[in-house]
């Protein structure tokens, strides 16, 4: 390994870089390469810019340097331009020169396939060896307000570059940059920097939070997300920006199948991942989005913010458009944030100021209302203990009286001058959404650092986001190191049979089903009937699909014909397979099957799996997912969300579950995935819940020799 | 029941009134009810308007009688904007003067409680008696384009009434009314007609929907919906709107518990009324959109084209920004909807004309591309048979050329010429998503008849409401008239016991279980062990929560047992139910249970439920509703909208059931529904469905003597 840049110095060279060479720019300014030049005069770039390009000494009327070597001049930042073939020169150029940052935007290389991955390969090689950090490739630059850095072929560089902010963006696609500028001009966004990180060849999206972290220019991280590819460093990197008083907001593609196979083309990401990433990103405590609309619109709403502190949000509304608000309401029930309804104490204490208003979901004030009685009940709403949050919404006056519409709420946030901040100063989080079409109340609003949402679906967003808002915790995940390198096919991998699988569950204290393993005939044992009886097979996960499972066996001789038929049908369909022996287990009835595991990511780390259980559990979906380790508070949550287990909480009559013994299975498996770097796949299911009680009915594990040469066992 | 006006006569009262009258018109034009006079002569409506006052002989400037029956002229349309209390001299006032349409502002009525309510129906009895058809109450008015009509309270007409267009909007909120006029005139919709239909104390929403299929004005109508009032009327008039080739979509809040119960305040729905309502929309042939966005964005994309002969539908995506049109893709995958991977054919062709493009989900031409390459690629898939539908997505080109990004796109629907409906030539639906912020292009776009949409959300919605779409059913829905007037809480209404209900489903030709119910002890029977045993207690529907049913029973002292046992259970729990005997069943095991059934909605007529069974059906919410009666093709098409119904498929090596039988049984069970005014309720849960057919092994049936009254048994 080469010796990183110090934090500072690869900020400096990333965002405000004193010099930057512009390696294969052409003279032809209606071509991409021909824009980075161009857009760094234009919007005022105060550093040197050298041109570098082999075949021209002027590049649109500028000297130019055939080599990045024969600048003679120190250069911070290059940004390389070349085709792809050329490229590894190019970096080598700079290697010898002793630029310490190189952002490549030439595409072909991993997004391309195997040929270009390899090509990417050796370019990142020759960067490590040449000590230069490297952007991309297939980057379309970087982007910084404060030191008006256009150092980039985006296009959207021919409009404005905005005013200087301290919201930065940070995306795993490069197109999105220019849409993201535009889009947010629209709002009333003020940049700091937007950064493409392309295919993250050597700098990531969490190396890339780390630089942001140390800016001072920059208070909010917007992160645009395809996949997670190092998922504790990202965690690392965002619990430290929580830590500098900083909000990290990511959108990722990815939660439809589709969506998910678009990223993994780029990634090589498993299916499925996006679960992964999901939980990835709650835990470190990371909000995220379902909307474009709301990364762009949710930042003056956490400014300042910490999470909350009560889950389920209750959040109130009040409105002069029903209809509107309805929306919202609406929005929010669907992403199971609460909406609140007044209590009688607020109730009163808005009649005592002369304000009637109906105990329903939604404060209604109707077009009648007087600005008065708006604010009234607004500064009520933020000092009432019944909600952790308001929406305001506003009606037709938002589009012909801004001023009028825009006041009551500006005033009710302890503001009336613009720019301040209002919404800053108040501890509970207040979203306002305009019904019409109302471009000025909005720039009012955002002047006053006020969230004002333009959808009701974003304002809901943003609100759902909030609530599930999490502090970052506290420890480090870990992948396997052998595992990163090898990924989750690597050829180590073995899978247990079941018998040494039930064993991990004993290991780690799960009570585990009474069983015996024969075998060979006389198929005798001491456990009472009826039984199970399974064919103990090396390596084969689905034993049921096959048939070496069968159930309400009820005397010996049952269980002779059983092993028979087992064992023939064996051979018939999985010709390889021998059968260990028969494993025998009492047959246990149960309240609920639940499945209960965990998985080692390679881009993640240890995640722990509860769902419903049965074969049908994929299909189904109802799963809820952690990193590990899981305290017994996060457990609960856990077994919260699986729907189908409800039925053990006493849903409509009936028996409830053990879920004291459910919750402490969980956080025990969890401890598993933390602390056995070669069992990268362990899973219970079913976990037989009782009225008292848990027991672990059939397990599954993976290993990986792999694992083993990096990790050890470690209980 | 009084004459009603015939279509088109309440029509040009409605839309094109000669003369109207405004009662309660105030001297002050700051007030809400100085507006109507206002708006009416600032928009050029060029028909008579007579103010009506009582305390004035002139208000803002013009002449004001005192009453209408004084105006001594033909009065077409009456707004009423007078206090509560006022409001039925008004409208008595009015059918003295002969005025066939009176709207009523004013509100305090239904929404208000039950005081209001009884003053609400006093004001349409009035209405009625006088041959008075009555828009409202708490209407906020009537717009229409052609006509320069701005007949309404809401502060949006300060602003443009805008350039006359063929999109009607019909609002259940009247807020919604400016709010949509104000986004609407933002994406260059045009609309003819915008209409309040507040409490539709006397017209509904589908009664103004007829009045728009015979307006010749009206191409679209877009439909803001809080709850269905009247689903047969609606269904019926979706019908006549589609086979007048004209589209009705629908926006319709209360997908989350909390959207329903704000809609429930309004309108007294019922729980759960939301999933009924969207199987109402689906069988009249309406697309519903969940975003209020793509309310307004859709139209150009439905016009002139018919639901889709394909489902799923396949949709092809080509772009210059990989980003926005991964989230595009992402979005439909979310919603159901395939996105379509180019086939070899394609790939071969468009390589035969230059363009180089690969097999992936997303025909991505980079920034690089040309206008001449995207225009190939649009042009070949709009005439591919791989795909069904198309999504062209452009980055930044649309924010800085937009003739240069929008020609393409325009070349390519086969048109140049801005305002002819250019996507109208084609019948394969093409919907643009613009990546970054770039008006000018969505207003080209706009005026060439294009469908742009500005968040990839809306596009993605609008696909899946596309795709969702069918022919509007060509029977009528009916709703037995005396449960209309009485609602589901009918005095009269029973629940049957099992037997009874079990009766019902032999009567339909349903396989039920073997079973004998025996009246005394001692408890025997010809049936083979196991047997399950269930006390037959009339009016008791969750038996096994109290503890009324035991399974597994081996022999006759076990029975004699359980029945002890259940008796005791029940005269603890329930001391006023008595067993009426004992129903004793055959055991069976299934491979899947399943819930069937059907209620009638008193607002939405009979509709049909498919789900898992058991306990957690509707905490799992796995359900499937339709319209009864349903075709074997659409059971079908329910079956395969139940995840839990997988197994029944053969999913993961599972045996497969009887899906014939069940189609079969899901046709039978919504023939019943049709088929006995009397039996409002119906559901067998569970079906067992077995590889070899399905039986009814629990059934319940309510019934109303109200509906009895008014229908009656057919079968």
């Amino acid at each position: 390994m080469t010796a990183e840049a110090s934090p500072s110095a690869l900020t400096r060279a990333l965002l405000a870089p004193g010099s930057v060479a512009l390696i294969g720019a052409s003279d032809d300014p209606r071509k991409n390469t021909g824009r980075p030049l161009r857009f760094l005069r234009r919007h005022g770039y105060a550093g040197r810019v050298f041109p570098v390009n082999a075949r021209r000494d002027t590049v649109l009327g500028e000297r130019a340097w055939p080599t990045v070597a024969a600048i003679g001049e120190r250069v911070d930042h290059a940004l390389v331009m070349v085709p792809a073939a050329a490229v590894a020169d190019a970096v080598a150029d700079c290697a010898r020169a002793g630029v310490p940052l190189v952002t490549v935007y030439t595409d072909g290389f991993a997004e391309a396939g195997e040929a270009g991955a390899a090509e990417q390969a050796r370019i990142t090689q020759i960067a490590r060896e040449g000590g230069v950090r490297l952007l991309g490739p297939n980057s379309i630059g970087v982007i910084s307000t404060r030191s008006r850095l256009a150092l980039t072929v985006n296009a959207a560089l021919e409009g404005e570059l905005g005013e200087a902010g301290d919201v930065a963006f940070v995306s795993q696609s490069g197109s999105m940059l220019g849409a993201v500028l535009s889009r947010g001009h629209g709002r009333g966004l003020r940049f700091s920097h937007l950064v493409s990180v392309g295919n993250e060849a050597d700098l990531g999206v969490a190396e890339i939070v780390e630089c942001l972290v140390g800016d001072p220019d920059t208070r909010t991280i917007l992160l645009f997300l395809e996949a997670v590819r190092d998922g504790p460093r990202l965690a690392r990197a965002a619990r430290a920006a929580f830590e500098a008083g900083k909000t990290v907001v990511a959108f990722k593609l990815g939660r439809s199948a589709v969506g998910e196979r678009l990223a993994q083309s780029h990634t090589g990401a498993l299916a499925g991942s996006d679960a992964v990433a999901d939980a990835l990103l709650r835990d470190a405590g990371i909000p995220r989005v379902e909307m474009i609309e709301t990364l762009l619109e949710i930042a003056p709403l956490l400014r300042g913010l910490r999470p909350p502190a009560r889950r389920p949000l209750r959040v109130a509304l009040v409105s002069t458009t029903g209809g509107g608000a309805a929306m919202v309401a609406d929005g929010l029930g669907a992403r199971g944030v609460e909406v609140a309804t007044p209590d009688h104490a607020f109730v009163r204490a808005m009649a005592d100021h002369g304000v009637t208003i109906r105990p329903a979901p939604v404060i209604d004030l109707t077009l009648a209302a007087t600005a008065g009685a708006y604010r009234t009940v607004l500064e009520g709403l933020i000092a009432a203990p019944f909600c952790d949050a308001v929406v305001a919404v506003v009606g037709t006056s938002a589009q012909f009286q801004p001023e009028l519409a825009v006041e009551p709420i500006r005033s009710a946030l302890g503001s009336t001058t613009p720019g301040s901040d209002a919404a800053h100063r108040v501890r509970k989080p207040v979203a306002v959404f305009l019904a019409p079409d109302a471009q000025a109340s909005l720039d009012l609003l955002a002047r006053a650092g006020i969230a004002a949402f333009r959808t009701p679906e974003a304002c809901a967003d943003a609100l759902a986001a909030y609530s599930r808002w999490q502090v970052p915790a506290a420890r480090d995940l870990r992948v396997p190191p052998a595992l990163r390198d090898t990924g989750p096919v690597a050829a180590g991998r073995r899978v247990l049979d079941e018998s040494t699988a039930l064993g991990l569950a004993d290991a780690i204290g799960l009570p585990t089903v009474e069983r015996r393993l024969l075998s060979s005939p006389p198929w005798r044992h001491d456990l009472s009937y009826p039984v199970v009886a399974k064919l103990a097979v090396p390596g084969l996960s689905h034993k049921t699909e096959v048939g070496a499972v069968t159930l309400d066996i009820g005397s010996e001789a049952e269980l002779g014909r059983a092993v028979e038929r087992m064992t023939e049908r064996l051979a018939d369909e999985s010709p390889g397979a021998v059968a260990g022996g028969v494993l025998v287990q009492r047959q246990l009835k149960a309240l609920a099957e639940v499945l209960l595991g965990y998985r080692m990511d390679p881009a993640m780390g240890p995640v722990v799996v509860l769902g419903a259980g049965g074969r049908l559990a994929e299909r189904l979906g109802d799963l809820s997912m952690r990193m590990a380790p899981v305290t017994a508070g996060t457990a609960r949550e856990m077994i919260g969300e699986v729907r189908a287990l409800s039925a053990l909480t006493g849903y409509r009559g009936m028996e409830r579950g053990d879920l004291d013994a459910l919750v402490d299975a969980i956080v025990r498996v969890s401890l598993l995935a933390t602390g056995h770097d070669d069992v990268v796949e362990f899973e219970v299911n079913p976990l037989m819940v009782m009225a008292d009680g848990v027991v672990a009915v059939d397990a599954l594990g993976v290993t990986t020799n792999a694992g083993r040469a990096g990790g050890r066992m470690r209980d």
